[in-house]
């Protein structure tokens, strides 16, 4: 694994952002928990996800549906049929490889295929021809574990919205265009993993089904395509690290009219972050004629009815984390701090923005063995928290506290120390230009909320 | 079904809080989706639950650990054994029925089963003995569907704190007593299910593992039974349809030294919104066990190694939602409104709290044919949505959009009218009191915030 890739795994593990899932039993390939960094920067994502695309949105809403669904669901949308992987078969020991391969981090076509040349497992050079494998996760309803009770855990979040299509348009009055947004748990049985958590069997994607009249679909498409892009920049990855990827007509999905990708420089190569795709009506269609029911939309100024189109943004939340950390990363040779021992190593400071960093404020007190510091200190701290995601440390000089909360990308410190007692107020120190000010406790939550704010 | 269930369950689909999963293909027993307004009012406890548990507490970390997990998992915590319905089989048509009961919304054990005389399916008396029927969801991780890779859809959130309490106790560097928070997707097949969501398949559960000193258990019982009971009353519920169950030690859990439910007075009898249980030191000793993992903790004034004891209080999010819904639920007769249409007929006013209101403030136009009117309510409504969730209404009379409202619990309406254009200022509308006064719009935003946080 390269490099910088290496040192953000141990740094995540080390530091409360990522830990392989089930570890004491020596972990599952392709499963990741996020620890107590992890976790909130990733509610932070999905914050600023809904904040900006349903509460902003005049004409977004939001849907939580069921990552297990009637089975006919996934008939109906192909996916049983269609959402497959080449899968070949070592013949000597049953081992089982993919048969199509990775380029920049993006699976391409079996038309592509190359096959290893011997078996990774037992050096056997006789394999199966390929044959498709599902990558749904299949379990059973009920306690009859038969063909007629198999269902499967969702792929992705989509197929929520478009069963719940008219349910969602009536009961909310809605004309279109408008979305339906979701962001929640789906799953892979993926085979080829690997590149930290990239590529996991678990993950959150979020989501949106944005339904427009046929013919103002292009339109909508590059609308979505620039909000989505201007998300990621928002949230504080390098544009130049971004870059977009155009499928080609013939490489399409099964649904899909036109596909763009919005990929990011990964230290592995250009990987995937999100896609916008033009699902045409081939959804709803898909659906109506499973179904029996009819999902058409009558438009209230002109009486006809019809399918509306549909454009798809989505994006992968933890792919969005992993690239805002590798993006934020940054090693700084020399003191940052102004300690003798720190000047030595080199630092680690992650660059994230405001608004995803796991942890807002830290707050010190200068030392920890005179009471009235550490009980002002613990005031401020109680002061903060009501606002703010903090952190209280009072292990350490300061320069080693503050080289702690730089490599987990806190954007403020505060210290309090005796002058605090007398004068009411703290330093308040920036992570990024490190200048140090003091300000009055009285008015340190706003000056730290119109920062966060702005 | 009850004749409020009814109603609520009628409201909830007619007005996208909740809709049957995959609803077009006939839905899925025990499986619902939560349309615009549920999905919001999910989020809005869910941010309750971690602000006032996690951000706000000292020694609470959040973790988000993976619903698919190592299968040694549950065979060393006691699922893959003991999580278990007895099941009967009708010898005649092979449908299967659990053996045992409910009771208050309680399943009580199979020593009490009272089996039914006859097949509700074919109307046979003839069963099999009762047989244990494990309620985790089966998968396959990996491409072959044998014994050795089957796991588990987690039926609870909290192993996951136990396997991974080493990990955030050191990467946290945590002292005793602290917590670890986790709000997720649990999964259980359940047989009986029924009471609108009460009962589901798939659900979310809120819970927190808190680790303390053997022998300060009891003492964090009693916190946590509190805190948890107290949170329920701030979100909105009637102190006087909450009550204690305390579970007679004969019927504990494997796990449990003492379980206290706290349950809310449903229509369909009590029923069991949470509990709190004292795990003692079971968890990390069969995990310890069976990973061959030391999971001690050592304290560092002492230098004693010990495995510390865990009090865990849990809820069901969904469960809360219709509590909260049943609870707020009033119906009023005569006119809240001054139209005389609306005075003929009883009027819904759903009382949720500000907290928990899926829309905190609609905004009207007065008209909708006068430009103006509307450009300036556009305006009011843009300002407003980037604070608070809104919806926008410009159709029918005004006493009609306000019982709109006032069945989906919106706490505040605004109305902008030709005075507004004038004196720059609306009509607030408080939906208890339906008190109304005129806020000038510069003061709105505020007006508004202040009340959201009183």
């Amino acid at each position: 694994m390269n490099e910088t890739m290496k040192k953000i795994m141990s740094l995540a593990k080390r530091r409360g952002f990522v830990f392989p899932s089930s570890e004491i039993y020596g972990g599952v390939e392709a499963l990741w928990d996020f620890g107590p960094l992890g976790a909130q920067m990733k509610q932070n994502i999905k914050r600023e996800w809904f904040s900006r695309f349903v509460q902003k949105m005049d004409n977004v809403v939001a849907l939580d549906s069921t990552i297990l669904m009637h089975p006919n669901v996934w008939k109906a949308s192909g996916h049983v049929e269609n959402f497959t992987d080449p899968l070949i078969e070592c013949k000597s020991c049953n081992s089982r490889f993919r048969a199509d391969h990775m380029v920049d981090g993006r699976f391409v076509g079996q038309g592509e295929a190359k096959e290893p040349n011997q078996c990774p497992e037992c050096g056997d050079r006789d394999f199966t021809p390929a044959k498709h494998f599902n990558l749904m996760f299949k379990t059973f309803l009920g306690p009859v574990e038969d063909d007629s009770h198999i269902t499967y855990l969702r792929p992705e979040t989509a197929q929520g919205m478009f069963v719940d299509f008219k349910l969602v348009q009536e009961s909310m009055r809605l004309k279109l265009p408008f979305g339906i947004a979701q962001a929640g748990k789906s799953f892979r049985n993926e085979i080829t993993t690997g590149n930290f958590f990239f590529r996991s069997r678990e993950f959150e994607i979020a989501e949106i089904e944005f339904f427009c009249k046929p013919g103002e679909d292009e339109k909508w498409f590059d609308f979505w395509l620039n909000a989505w892009e201007q998300f990621y920049i928002d949230l504080g990855l390098k544009k130049e690290n971004l870059r977009r990827y155009e499928h080609p007509k013939e490489s399409l999905a099964h649904y899909s009219k036109r596909t763009v990708d919005i990929e990011y420089k990964f230290p592995f190569g250009w990987g995937e972050l999100a896609g916008i795709a033009n699902r045409t009506d081939f959804d709803l269609k898909q659906h109506a004629k499973a179904s029996g029911r009819d999902l058409s939309y009558r438009d209230e100024e002109t009486g006809k009815k019809y399918l509306p189109y549909v454009i798809e943004p989505t994006m992968g939340i933890e792919r969005a984390m992993l690239a805002l950390l590798i993006d934020a990363y940054e090693e700084v040779k020399g003191a940052r701090t102004t300690t003798t021992e720190a000047a030595k190593e080199s630092e680690v400071v992650l660059k994230l923005s405001k608004k995803v960093a796991p942890v807002q404020v830290a707050v010190f007190p200068l030392v920890k063995n005179k009471p009235e510091v550490v009980a002002k200190a613990k005031e401020v701290y109680n002061m903060l928290k009501a606002h703010f995601a903090c952190q209280y440390d009072e292990v350490g000089a300061i320069g080693r506290r503050y080289r702690r909360q730089d490599e987990i990308g806190t954007p403020f410190c505060v210290t309090v120390d005796f002058d605090s007692l007398e004068h009411n107020d703290v330093t308040l120190r920036d992570r990024d230009t490190m200048g140090q000010k003091r300000i009055s406790i009285k008015e340190l939550v706003e000056t730290v909320r119109i920062d966060f704010n702005a």
